[in-house]
């Protein structure tokens, strides 16, 4: 996520990091070039131009493109808000999981405080090493070792091993609190309370799974992507007996736009990779770790701070 | 589900599988041909063009067809995005029931743990099968030989006997959980959890069935498609005389997106067919089986590939 | 609602039954007719013609009144795909309702199974009545046999002098529960989960009174009816320079646009009625009774087929 | 609410009574004076015009200003629809409470059922006063009157001393219900399922308070009412030099679009006060009564019925 | 939050407080400034103006812009209300929490009435702290002193040292009310009722602090920007041969909506800050302290009043 004050007008044309401007800058420009060469050859000859009075016809194309345009980013916008919400609600979780966890377990241990409170601690490890997992679930990473630093052996090894090491990681903890429910450790409602913890969890895994490996439908990208390209080839043709040397500027602007938008909604996309406007994930389970072990009252790291207005 | 990386901008234009272009192709071609006539005969005759001067007329039919065709299809992809919530919902409820059933059952028989295993083993490849059942149910086949490999006879034959097969399996789960409430093999309280995750399958069941059963209304998807023949036989009447010989080119353009995105819509309406982009249900399908069988500790299949690019 | 195929192009065009043409014809033959006479008038004397140029005046309404009404539609598809919502969650508790009441009450009568299999039955036939009971309720008919079917007497007479029958049924049922309990028949935890899908049938209930009693609000429906029907009227005089004889063929295909979109919104705003595009609201207590007496091993009625296309 | 037949088409532009007209009359025909004034200068002086072709320049802002009215008008549709849901939770929440409320009580009381009648009466009664009193809290109406029927001292004087009436009963139910388990009238998971009930009226109270007390933003409105002055007040003079002394007519229309757009929404924005558009709270408030009168078998008073179309 | 009645259409033009003119008023005016400049320089050289007969061209990026500024600042409006509404959350929940924890420890504590009182007084004291931690938490301000006014030593200690004082106010509340459990004061299903409730609190802390810390995607704010600068800078070229003298007047009143639209998004974002449109924070802490304390029957403080016009 980029980290960045808005830039006041005067430098805003001249930002380039964390926009969309490399990524459809050849785009663009073959756009602007194509206009210089339509511009010129229409002043040669007059048998290649195509309207006369305006750019009308062209007009049609540019609302149904506008609109198409629009509903895709907002359906991807909506992809990542919906994914952010699906890491707020881990927050959520998290620290409700652990706020009960120690309430119950901590002081509750009857005869024994301390073995209550390992129990506790264990159980609130294993969901900071959750959030690492999910990290590396979505994308693609192995996160090995953040796993390991909060999850002790054997089951750290059967959880490295799983397929699906967040969906492991919860059932090693529904394991744990079956097995202090029937130790008598936790009474019934207390473990249903836990358990709609550990339901929303669950929850959370499979909403992010499926923003990660649901893009949306193929055809209605290509469509777009097409439609865009027809317009903005068109485009110049268009224009150039209208405006004439002023085309190529015209033109650059408009492509700028819809290409623009274009790449936005392709970013928007998949929240959860590496690019500027992905969400900052990682940073995101350091706040979940922070605020798990301040509830543990262990030592605390660092929140993750933007490096080159980039928050990882 | 068609899962293929983006292609370049030069190949964007050839890119023909899983793309709309083979499904409207003849439009095209046809609004096209019309056009070229229509030029023709304009250059022959003045007496059948229609503007002398802009094509603003259409204009106004192009700005309401955009509008109401960007909103069907906003609610064609919200259509078929809450069925791949409905999916994902289905992932959650199966992994949490499976879980809290083995954490319950396995460990908590008293005096036969093993007893214990084999209900929790029966009941989680139930809801493998349940997930099989779905999409039988949704796409119209039989895969009896699938729900046949986790369910077990008598219940097989009441299960394939059933008209709807994921609701009897349904009630075949609510049947044994029961009695193993009476049976004192599981208490009220989780009884009650492992009852919310049925119920909430009878959610995704009930979902599903009334995406797949109620189409959009007909007569608004009817006079979509009126208006957009309507616009598109007009339109080279509009356009003729403003761009001359290039009236077939922009026609199609503009038709190619028209009818491009009526037909995406027709495609994204009903999401659990079996067309390039409907929702890839027998690899959620397997996928859910992967994380259930992993559960239980048993062998795992392979996850299913793309072949061709699309994902069954 | 209307079950058919979509046609093809070709009888596109003549398709009549189901589709929104019939009621907007008479508008639509007026505004040609009108077009008919401004052409006929304007090419008599010159006095009358409205621009001499474009028909870009115009377009300053129709952008608006697209917007407009495309957001109506919306809102009143919105309504539509609410209520089939709430007839999806009606089918989901009903379900779930007849399943734990059964595995509940059918086995777990202790000493006398039969007696409690007796209950069980009573339950669900109730609500299969709640099922059409909600259908007489929304469509204002009488359906007191269809309820009477499945209630027996005394509460039938109860039931059918209530001024809202499905209440009714709902405070059957919860008094009857509340007795089970009061007699140990039933425990805590599961009186509360079929409490639990008491308060949703409750929540459908209100949810379909809601739309069918709360029409869009009267103001915003009558102006966007006196716009539409300004623009058609407007429409001739601003195309009839430009096009000639062919305004009222344009005029006829933008006003069906226009007003057929109108007449669409006001079909779908209530969808309980019984017009073509409502909801088939008997079909919907069908499946609904095919289900529940499926769960009690009775034998079952014939799904109800749609006549002429139709589904009641 | 207006309760009225849609008008046909003859009739349509005569209906005043329910409609915006006659909060934009005055603006419009400003408008219309407006034009004519321009009209009659243009005739006198070349001087005074401006432009020579064509409307375009007006439909750059005609296109931002009907995207961002349409955007608020949605907006201001959906508070009044939420505010329409949250009254129909209330009717939820308020039939459930009564039926669990009775069906507990009522027959439970063991050996004094006459006692648990009155304990039940007391408690449904209290709800029909939560009804009125949101009323007054949202209306800014005192209906002391209407409380005062269906609460008994003292607990009256200490309800109506308060500032929030519909919290004070609530907080009053609470503590009945606390008393109630207290003394072993209501065993624990019942006494939940009721204070359930009360959480979720708590949640309608603050979901009304919400939409009553937080407008739109005040830029939002300020900034769309100054466009569509400033666009309104432009459109003669872009209209003049091509309709001539039609210019009033077709200006009124945009105008009456326009203005009466703007005005739809600030009615729509807050739906509980008593134009003629908003809900009819008070008829609500009678069905409630209704509803939970029958359900404890009490004379039952009359529907409220519209009066002049309007139901208040 | 801006608290103002709307003024008269002849004021209208003239207000400036509270509205966003004043934020865009150097754009405008520069936007007009360089229309003159066009102007008075297209008078002088026929070189260097655009377009020969209208501004369609720039109606193709006139139309894209106002799609999209509409969609942003609808997703804008859509933080702000969801931000409202998590406010709205935390009435219910801090209300609820109140009701039952008063109702529950007040009157049940046995043998020492006054003890429960006090316990419960605690709770709801800190549930005030609670509302002005996350005003703190949410602004960046300290408030360490409303905290202090609610929450005693050596709490008070504890939580000022926190990093996330709203959640280490929750923890508090959830290890108290363990200890009320482990005590046997209160019993598992008011605990559990009263732990909903802290998880709601949590939920709505996760909420609020997802919208405050997660603006917009960067690239989206800065392409609009940009094309909204890039559009208005060629507006002058576009209308001045049109236009003549009047060009600077319409420049200006385009630039003052989409500047204006694209100021007020930017407002509308973050919700939290203290600008006029923001959410006023201060004073919907003060709603909840009256209500909580008015529920302990303690003395209450004034409700906030909007100075110059605004609530802070």
């Amino acid at each position: 996520m980029i980290v960045r004050e808005r830039p006041s007008p005067l430098r805003l044309f001249f930002v380039l990091r964390g926009t969309i401007l490399p990524r459809v800058l050849p785009q663009v420009l073959g756009v602007a070039a194509l206009s210089c060469a339509v511009v010129w050859a229409s002043r040669r000859s007059a048998a290649l131009h195509l309207p006369s009075a305006s750019p009308a016809p062209l007009s049609l194309l540019a609302i149904a493109l506008s609109i198409f345009l629009g509903f895709r980013n907002n359906a991807c916008y909506d992809r990542w808000w919906e994914a952010r919400k699906a890491w707020g609600a881990l927050l959520i979780e998290l620290r409700s999981l652990a706020r009960d966890a120690i309430a119950l377990l901590d002081d509750g241990g009857g005869e024994e405080p301390a073995a209550g409170r390992q129990l506790a601690r264990r159980l609130v490890h294993r969901n900071i090493a959750f959030a690492y997992a999910l990290v590396g679930h979505l994308r693609g990473q192995d996160l090995g070792e953040a796993i390991s630093r909060f999850v002790e052996e054997p089951e750290r090894g059967r959880v490295l091993a799983s397929r699906n090491r967040p969906d492991a990681l919860l059932r090693e903890s529904a394991r744990e609190l079956a097995s202090f429910r029937r130790d008598g450790r936790i009474a019934d409602i207390p473990w249903q309370a836990l358990g709609e913890r550990l339901h929303s969890l669950s929850g959370v895994l499979a909403a992010c799974e499926r923003i990660r490996f649901t893009p949306l439908p193929f055809s209605y990208t290509i469509l777009l992507h097409r439609t865009a390209y027809l317009f903005c080839l068109l485009l110049p043709f268009g224009l150039v007996d209208v405006l004439g040397w002023m085309t190529p500027v015209l033109a650059a602007a408009v492509a700028y736009t819809f290409f623009g938008l274009d790449a936005l909604g392709d970013e928007l996309e998949d929240p959860f990779g590496e690019a500027p406007n992905d969400l900052p994930l990682m940073a995101l389970a350091r706040t979940a770790e922070i605020g798990l072990l301040e509830a543990l009252g262990e030592p605390l790291p660092e929140p993750l701070r933007p490096h080159d207005f980039i928050l990882p």
